[in-house]
Parts: C-alpha cells; sequence; structure tokens
C-alpha cells in the first residue's frame, strides 16, 4: 500500500504556498506588515523559570484587570515566588494548571492589596472593539480589544476577558474573596467560558504553553498532586521589565485592528486550502486567537 | 493572612451538597437513576495499552462512521497495531495526539476498507436529536443524539459528530484520501470545530485521557516527535468483545434523554453553586459533554 502521509490534518505551520493555492491564515501571518505587530511593554510581561529549566512568559492585561495586575507585579518585584517558594501543584484535564504559594503565613509584600475589586469584567465604554462576527454563547457580543479576545455586553455596559486555552486567571477562594493573585492558573483544555465572569482573567501564555499542558495530572480532587514531591517547583518569577534590556524576552501581537488580522480571521472562520473539503463559515472566539510571535532581531 | 485555599476554581468533583445548597451538575450526576445510564456495548469499546502500562479506552461510533468503525475494528481484531509496530508520534499542543503506524508496506487486514467514504457527516433524518437550547458558530442546529453531541443543518438534512476534547478521528491524506482508520488523533485542546465536516470523527476516548494528554509535545512541525525514539509505544489495541467478558472493561454514559441528563445541562449552563457568582446563562456544545462511568459493580 502506499505508505500514510503523517503531515496532514490541519497544516498551521505550512510554508507560503505558490499564488495559484488559497491563502492560509499562516500565510497571512507571515506576510503581515511590520507595522501590523504591536511590541508588548516589558512592564507587561512576566517571565517564570522552572525549576527544571522550562521557561513560561506571560503578558498581563491592565487594562481589564489593573489592581490584580498590579498584585501580581507587586509579588514579582518582591520575589514572592523565588527560590522554591511556590510551585506548580494543581495539574486537572482539560481545565487548569494552578500554581504559586498556597500555604503561607508570610505577610504580604509592600504595595499588594490584600482584598483587590472582582476585576471579572469592566466598562465597555471607551474600548475599541472589533467584533468577531459570529455568535457566543456566553455574552450578546464577542469580539476583540487591544489585542486581547473580549466578550461583552451593551445593555450592562460591560466587557471581559475570555477563558481561552492558555489564558491565566487568578484564582480565589468563595466570594468575596477575589484572589489577591499570589496563586494563579492557566486553561489547559476546552475553554471554560462559564468562569469568565466568576474569576479575574490577568493575561495569557505568550510562550512556553506547551511545557505547562503537558505536565502529569494531578490524582487527588480537582487535580491536585497528591505528593508534595510532585510539585513542580518554580525558581523565579520575574517581570521582564525588571530583566536586563538586552537579554529579556519580547513579543508582539498582531494588532486586531490591522487589515492582516482580518484577513487572518475570515480565512480562519473560512479554510479553503487544500485540506479543508468545506469551509466552516463560522468561528468561535477562543478559535479565533490573536497571533503571538517573538520580537524579530532588527 | 489567612491560608489560600486550594480547592477552588470549580469543585465538578463535589460531594454531594447539603439541602439548602444549589445543586451543582454533579451532584445531579451522582443521583441519577441506574435507568438513566446505558452500557456501552463491548463491541464499541477499542482498549489500548502502551507499552508505558497505562490503558486508554475509545467508545466507537458506528452510527456516524460505519465503515471506518469497521476499519477499525478489523485493524484491532487482526493485531495490527500490536507488539511495537504502533506508537503515538505526534502530539501537536492545543491540537491532537496521533497514533497509528504510519510508515508501513504491510498488507491490509482481510476486511478492511482502502478507501472508505467521506463519512463526515450522515443522515439527519431518522436521528432522535436532542437540541441544545443554544446556538452553535458552526452549524445551524447542535443538540445529541445516540448519547453523542451532534451539530446539524436540517436544510442539507446532515449531522455531524463533532471534534470536542478527547474526540477521536481518522487521520487522512489530501482528499480524495479519506482515511482508513489506520492512524488515528484525539483532540487535546480546545475544540477545532472547523475539522467538522473535513474528517471522519469515530469516537471518543472514554478512560485514559489525562494520559494522552499530558504527552511531551512534539517539536517537530504538525508536533512529530522528532526522533522516532522518543515515540510513545503502543503494547496492543483489541476490541473489548474479544477479550474475556471477566476482564474487559466497560463504561456507561448518561442517556441524553433522560430527565437527569436534562437537569445536568440546565445546570451546567447555569452554575449557581457557591463559587459562580453570576450563571454564564448559556453553553457551548463542547462543553456540554455527555457524562461517561465505568459500570458499577453489580
Amino acid at each position: 500500500m502506499r505508505p500514510m502521509l503523517i503531515l496532514p490534518l490541519l497544516a498551521l505551520t505550512a510554508a507560503a504556498q505558490p499564488a495559484t493555492k488559497p491563502k492560509t491564515p499562516a500565510d497571512v501571518i507571515a506576510a503581515a506588515p511590520a507595522s501590523a505587530w504591536k511590541t508588548i511593554p516589558a512592564e507587561d510581561l512576566l517571565v517564570m523559570d522552572l525549576a527544571n529549566g522550562s521557561r513560561v512568559v506571560i503578558q498581563l492585561a491592565p487594562a481589564f484587570a489593573p489592581v490584580h495586575v498590579a498584585n501580581i507585579r507587586a509579588f514579582a518585584r518582591s520575589g514572592w515566588w523565588n527560590g522554591g517558594k511556590a510551585a506548580i501543584y494543581r495539574v486537572q484535564d482539560n481545565y487548569v494548571v494552578q500554581w504559586g504559594r498556597n500555604e503561607t503565613k508570610d505577610p504580604m509584600p509592600a504595595g499588594v492589596v490584600e482584598l483587590p475589586p472582582a476585576e471579572y469584567h469592566r466598562q465597555l465604554q471607551g474600548l475599541a472593539v472589533r467584533p468577531l462576527g459570529y455568535s457566543d454563547q456566553y455574552a450578546p457580543g464577542a469580539g476583540h480589544a487591544l489585542g486581547w479576545p473580549v466578550a461583552y455586553n451593551p445593555t450592562e455596559g460591560s466587557a471581559n476577558l475570555t477563558h481561552c486555552y492558555g489564558y491565566v486567571g487568578v484564582a480565589r477562594d468563595l466570594s468575596p474573596d477575589t484572589g489577591n493573585g499570589s496563586e494563579l492558573y492557566a486553561i489547559i483544555g476546552h475553554a471554560p467560558r462559564a468562569l469568565d465572569r466568576v474569576i479575574a482573567v490577568v493575561g495569557r501564555v505568550v510562550s512556553g504553553m506547551e511545557k505547562m499542558s503537558a505536565f502529569p495530572r494531578g490524582t487527588e480532587a480537582l487535580g491536585i498532586y497528591k505528593d508534595r514531591a510532585q510539585d513542580i517547583k518554580i525558581a523565579s518569577v520575574q517581570m521582564a521589565s525588571e530583566m536586563p534590556a538586552a537579554g529579556r524576552p519580547s513579543f508582539q501581537y498582531l494588532d486586531i485592528q490591522s487589515a492582516a488580522f482580518g484577513e487572518y480571521l475570515q480565512l480562519r472562520a473560512n479554510r479553503k486550502d487544500d485540506f479543508f473539503i468545506r469551509p466552516a463559515g463560522g468561528i468561535d472566539l477562543c478559535s479565533a486567537s490573536v497571533p503571538i510571535r517573538a520580537t524579530p532581531a532588527r
């Protein structure tokens, strides 16, 4: 028999095609001009180094959860998660990986607000939203703003970040607790959008997600590791802005107001390249991910 | 400071609450009568044992992809994937884990149809669909039928299984190839629903998914492992119906026409238990997963 090719399913990473072939989303991203990319400020990049050598970089979203983000920056600057005091201790399949310092009596670092406001959504007014153009099961509207996916409710005048794959939220106890940011989680499965207006979403993993999602699942309730020896130790968490400029990581996202982003979305909702027998004709918000790349060397 | 609790986020596995507390979806599942559970026929259970000792059990969906499923059964009965000839060779983050025998010149086992029909959807007529009650970005209708999530199009008279987390499809080459079932994949990230009417979905993982999703991601294009030494060897794949009755695995799914399933769905779309400050008021099809359990001992 002919050998089975292993390439197919979905050639997201395909190289540019000859002109006669339908464009792919990857083609559009590759061809986007430098002006369509926005560099993430170093003040918004949280750099987590695990004891095993893996690095995970998280983009924070101060426009959506300013007090929680300020807390996270204060924790990082104080070395709160450094030196083996913090770990990944929960990995629940198709749900979350969670880390931090979960049983400490240490006093909070200076500048940390112990009980932040419930930053589960923000004002819609003043937010330039690019509507997705397709419905959403969890909100009257869905689209993108400031480089982020947002669900919104014009009647209430509110907008919120969404629990998509790789998005980072603040673990909390029952209300009135809102989580102070000492413990965070990232989504490692199908988007649990029911959490959207229930927890503060503070960012997204922009690098290293493939490490976060591949840890062994915890066997205790909620995916907690049974023994503390299973915990994955965190070596340090620091703000990129506190690192020497020469060595700090840098990432860019595709401007959601750019023509390239519009074309990318249109193609993701209507793929016509070789493998796709019929285009979907639609897309859900968490599949319409904002392209991210390492900032190219000048 | 008070210690941070680690339990919250979403107590899906919570024990039954006192009567005064709002019910959770888990409460409804735990209280469902035996009559609401349907046992999966042993002819529909594919049992994959990995060389590392992990077992993965897949429920096949002959009502949706009969020729592909017949092929998979024929492969299993012939020992096609046994004895180290097959492996997991592709793990692409937020996408798929893929396995099988991908470069063989061996003749197909007896009974395998080399080029099955394109079983990417089936006739809607004759399918008792329970509508989800919420919209879908990928089809005019969404709901459940025969214990499976389905998207459907009344105008075309078609219905299809959906690419939800843990669902299993048949890897294929470019059309006109439809995949013969020798290579399969399971979804390990946010549902890539754009694949729905493009590939044959043949089943879902009912046990062992937490092993499948936690393998190291491949670093080559499309998540292929760079070295064949990284491949995760498969020891055997057999039909449960070919195993001794005493030791074979058995699973049940919650009847989608039962009152319990209706209540479960209603609560998943409108959680009001302690952690949920406001109910979502909606749900997407791939979040409305059909509850599965090991068949209780009599």
